[in-house]
């Protein structure tokens, strides 16, 4: 027996700050609100647009002001930016009118906390602890990531119960989204199904619980759909298959928007996004990009029934 | 809740024939060679080498013959060869000592069979009920594969009571184990579960049922897990990603061996194939092809858990 699925999932679209952050070659700020501009006519409701992080660190997103000014979203469409630290967020905040959304983030293991922003979790949790009411303050949405939540690349296994004890914490500190990334795609998809089975009985009347999965291994789908199977409905993934992470280096791609919805859409679970037109954006950041992306239906197109 | 899983599946290795056939450049024979003794130490139990196909047809196996004697198999690994058609049949016959199993296949789907095989389906079933008796009389174990069994790039939707005839057919004429292929990718993990649970109910205590997903629109691996969790227990993989199908044009590989190795030792079932040798195989592989391959396992390694 399957289990039965969600009719309904929403997808958030996280390229333009997972994709474009990894990628080598700084993005061009006039091409980025190009492909932001066309996304967000695709009927992905939200999407992660920059980060406000230090440009000596991440220098492909050093414009983030830029493109946010840049760029024309319709009504409907929530607007997001990752803020790494408090000083992250005191930058962003004069710019409070061009975002609706924060992504605040930890991981869920020390070392690779560490390497990611140079702080311990309890740091980090801290700096989130003070920086949460400052946001809802000032009227925005606040997800949390988890990263390394289903195993971390330098020290391996991650307990399941010091993510769901981070998820306390967060969700205390009032965060009302909180997204359990595979940052570098070490989860499988019996681990996926058990894990996220135990984190909506738990926390699942509290706050929406999101998957972030990345393609690493092959297994990206393969994980949604177990997350989809223990009742997960909010989904990250990045146009292209573009994406990683930035430690360790050669971490590979979330899982492609277009890949996503075409096997949702197949199965006959909505997203309310329009699947040509994300294949459109897709094509167009390969051209910006001038290679060959991770994405497969990119390549061989949508399922066409005849 | 998620369904319980096999403990141990099966996995039959198809890439110097699937793979192989759809390289634009033939690869040469001793590579071949090479690359099967290598395949025939990994744990896999079951090679499909070659095909005794028409050298006009398909050039890049025109070396059927010369591949078979220059193998060294170990005992206890099958070598499969694919066989098109009864003349096929009496090319391959000749050489019995080369290999213990044939494959035999036809479409679900007219016209992808007619532009396969040039022959209507039941054209292609008549000739199979001609051959699978001489090839049991001489002792070779029959594996028949159903093309396009999710569906096809022509005709769209394939009715699965239309494939389900034709197990039938396939049962009755001497099939020991019956395949079913998603030639261009066109399955969801949705349509498998029905798919594999129904056929399974029917045909489960009369044959092998074994499944063939393309990676075609990046599902592939979510396909897998679709049909393990309906009690499918037989895998056809192809090592690199290798693979397609001549029609249409542009149909892309199989799933990789090595990804699914790894995802379904992580998930705790068993293959018996050892990941780090298949890995060297694929990257064999990939030197003599000179470019990259679609495997994901390749690039990132195994999961490592520290």
């Amino acid at each position: 027996m399957t289990p039965a699925l969600p009719n309904t999932v929403q997808i958030r679209e996280v390229g333009p700050r997972d994709g474009f952050q990894n990628e080598p070659e700084t993005i061009p700020t006039a091409d980025k609100i190009a492909l932001i501009d066309r996304l967000a006519r695709t009927g992905i409701k939200r999407i992660e647009l920059t980060s406000f992080v230090r440009a000596d660190v991440i220098p492909q997103l050093s414009d983030a002001v830029a493109v946010l000014e840049g760029v024309d979203i319709p009504d409907g469409v929530s607007r997001s930016v990752l803020i790494p630290n408090e000083r992250g967020f005191d930058n962003a905040l004069p710019h409070r009118e061009l975002f609706e959304e924060i992504g605040v983030f930890c991981s869920a293991s020390e070392t690779h906390n560490h390497k990611n922003v140079n702080r311990t979790i309890d740091e980090s949790l801290a700096g989130i602890d003070a920086l949460v009411p400052r946001a809802l303050e000032a009227g925005l949405e606040v997800e949390a990531v988890i990263a390394t939540s289903f195993g971390c690349p330098y020290e391996g296994h991650v307990d399941p119960e010091k993510v769901f004890g981070i998820v306390r914490r967060l969700i205390d500190a009032g965060a009302r989204e909180v997204g359990f990334g595979d940052t570098t795609g070490m989860a499988n998809p019996v681990q996926v199904a058990a894990f996220f089975g135990e984190a909506i009985a738990r926390f699942g009347d509290e706050v929406l619980l999101t998957a972030h999965f990345h393609n690493t291994r092959g297994q990206g789908l393969a994980n949604a759909v177990a997350a989809l199977q223990a009742g997960c409905t909010s989904f990250e993934s990045s146009f292209g298959e573009l994406g990683g992470c930035p430690v360790p280096a050669g971490a590979t791609g979330n899982i492609a928007t277009e890949d996503l919805v075409s096997m949702l859409h197949e199965m006959g679970v909505q997203t309310g996004v329009d699947l040509p037109a994300v294949l459109d954006a897709a094509r167009a950041v390969a051209e910006v990009l001038g290679r060959p992306l991770g994405s497969h239906t990119l390549v061989a197109g949508p399922v066409v029934w005849g």
